[in-house]
């Protein structure tokens, strides 16, 4: 499901600036910033700041939104410093995929070589 | 770079036909197939017919392919009864990413508790 605010969400809560998070990128409609446990030297987590689910929530939202949050991605990349060597992108959903967050986000990981994709 | 065909591209290929696969969706822009060398039980990857390097290649591309990519992801982990248990979404860039062909593809993981992200 998908609503504006959800006040029990974390993610919501840094995207409201609620919480502190280490931002790296702010649009109209997408947040980026820093994973506090991250899993590679650049771990971004890049989450929409309205309150989707996961990745087969977005059907229901308009075309702009996915092409911000891809076109986010690679701007992250670019200002991180990524594009050369490589990195990663990932969403998790579910028990099984290890989401541990119920709103939608990728990680953008790299800075070093990555090894299996889990 | 994207051009609408690479006749040394693997995935172009198997997008026009002219190499087999297991294709479990088709839309006007996106194909799906299963990975030959499936890292899970459920292994499908998610390509644009149109030969685009690789997700921050997406940007130069209008929203509605980026919109379509997700809903294909969206409607396979559906088809796929990934639903409720859960799964993962991947793209690998560049040699650190694991990016193997220099086609943008999501991979799918389901079926099976997934482990660290790399």
């Amino acid at each position: 499901m998908s609503t504006a605010f959800d006040s029990d969400c974390i993610f919501c809560r840094i995207v409201s600036g609620d919480l502190p998070s280490f931002k790296v990128y702010e649009s109209d409609r997408v947040v980026a910033f820093r994973d506090i446990q991250p899993a590679a030297p650049v771990h971004v987590l890049v989450v929409p700041r309205q309150h989707i689910a996961s990745i087969h929530e977005l059907a229901k939202v308009d075309a702009d939104m996915s092409h911000e949050l891809m076109v986010s991605i690679g701007e992250i990349a670019l200002s991180e410093q990524l594009i050369e060597d490589g990195y990663r992108v990932v969403t998790n959903t579910g028990a099984w995929g290890g989401q541990t967050v119920g709103h939608l986000h990728f990680h953008i990981l790299g800075g070093r070589q990555l090894g299996t994709m889990g």
